[in-house]
């Protein structure tokens, strides 16, 4: 039993499709959530920029004492590989392997694709991590760069004719049945996934990352006898690194229910931390 | 006669707009730009966190000897107020004032319009601006925040059907004749002045806020004997916070010419400022 907090972090306000999906498959947990709302979007940057602000996050979680780590963010979970993670003493968790082994699973033909930012497709992430599972496994990338700011800016309804134009045109390479199964690889697109479903004639199965990851985060508070003791329901602390009042704003249309807590504004450059053995942010 | 660059900055490559009109007007002059784009948009983020960005840039102009600093970025211009400038000791010039003053002299009815990012929409500084140059002006702003995903991830070409359809929507308040004149605030916008002029049918007078302000900055330089001496071609380094290599491909296409120079990746925690009595960034 351990009754601290799970610590999750994004680069904003996507990873609280994820957080959602954890609430409702660990209701008795606390969880500490960051967003990094002062400098997303991670999906255009490059990969040395993204790992350093992703060790950034993960050391502002660790100052507020998590007993897990939950990169929320498909841009940090495919660019922040495990040399990184070296003297993190708590167990961590990405959206990337949850993912991968749900599509490797899904898919009858090995044919699979993937959609996400576009440092998700070019650190080719995903590929590597279902080759590992199903070596013959055949990984199709579109990166879809627009998707973010359309999620952010309110053009989400099912299908919104801005949102639907350009989904046909990332959706291409998804359209002559090459594939089985479809990853979407950003904790923003649920967001939209009716419309993505939509334009591919609800003819591909859509992996949620969300759902699979809270699934593999329960099964390692299992493994290693980390659930919090008691019924009490959980709540969960929400902090920002810009704009608190539009956040709370937005990420309760995301989680269908009004944020309760305070949304804290949090300076990434100045705050206490003992982060152990865990690494200092790379220059 | 001062032979320093002048400084320009911007969140990311907007300002790269600007630079090619001051280039043009200024052929004689060097500058140093530096684009943010390790944190670019600016237009989503609040004032605090655009202030605090703007006079880390401006610092690290400053450690770059410069002998003018330029915010050519619509955002800033907007958010940074007079009193984050004290003890600037060398000329200031944004694209707000400009393109005010332009807007204001070309406008028959004093009904002016304005689109910019929500950060300077929210700010109100072009109605305080035209207000003081013009006091019956009235000043109708609309936020296009999809804007700069849209010029950043390509769609540009005039007539393209997602920007068209982005415009049409952000555009509908000026279709009603209500202005006579419209101010670009954002120097990402003129990349798509033709299409946002195709959707108001050539009917609004377009103010192009880099053309002003690079009249404005040549009459500062004569003004204060700052110009170059002699006849030499001009030539600009470019700096950046992040992904330096893709930078240079989408400014060459801005600049309509190849960028000779290499592109140069700073690291704006890491630098060597002496920044004399310009204040130290505000926590």
């Amino acid at each position: 039993m351990d009754n601290r907090a799970i610590g999750v972090f994004d680069s904003g306000l996507g990873g609280v499709s994820v957080l959602k999906e954890l609430q409702q498959q660990l209701p008795h947990e606390n969880f500490v959530y960051f967003g990094d709302t002062g400098r997303v979007p991670y999906g255009t940057r490059s990969r040395q920029t993204i790992v350093k602000y992703a060790m950034q996050d993960i050391r502002f979680l660790l100052s507020k004492n998590v007993k897990m780590v939950i990169a929320a963010c498909g841009t940090a979970s495919a660019n922040l590989t495990p040399e990184y993670l070296e003297g993190l003493d708590v167990p961590f968790c990405n959206i990337l392997l949850p993912a991968s082994q749900a599509a490797c699973s899904a898919s009858q033909t090995g044919r699979i694709g993937v959609i996400a930012t576009s440092a998700t497709i070019k650190s080719g992430a995903y590929g590597k991590a279902m080759r590992n599972i199903r070596p013959n496994a055949v990984v199709v990338g579109s990166a879809c760069p627009l998707f973010v700011p359309l999620v952010e800016n309110g053009f989400i309804e099912r299908g919104n004719p801005v949102t639907r134009m350009v989904a046909e045109q990332y959706l291409a390479p998804f359209q002559s049945g090459e594939v089985d199964v479809l990853i979407l690889g950003c904790t923003h697109y649920p967001i939209i996934s009716e419309t993505i479903s939509d334009v591919l004639n609800g003819r591909l199965p859509l992996i949620n990352p969300g759902v699979e990851t809270a699934k593999q985060a329960s099964a390692l508070l299992v493994k290693n006898n980390l659930l919090r003791s008691g019924n009490e329901p959980g709540h969960t602390e929400f902090y920002v690194s810009d704009n608190p009042e539009s956040f709370g704003e937005i990420a309760s249309l995301f989680l269908g229910e009004t944020i309760a807590a305070d949304v804290k504004l949090v300076d990434l450059d100045n705050f206490a931390a003992d982060t152990g053995n865990f690494g200092a942010v790379p220059s």
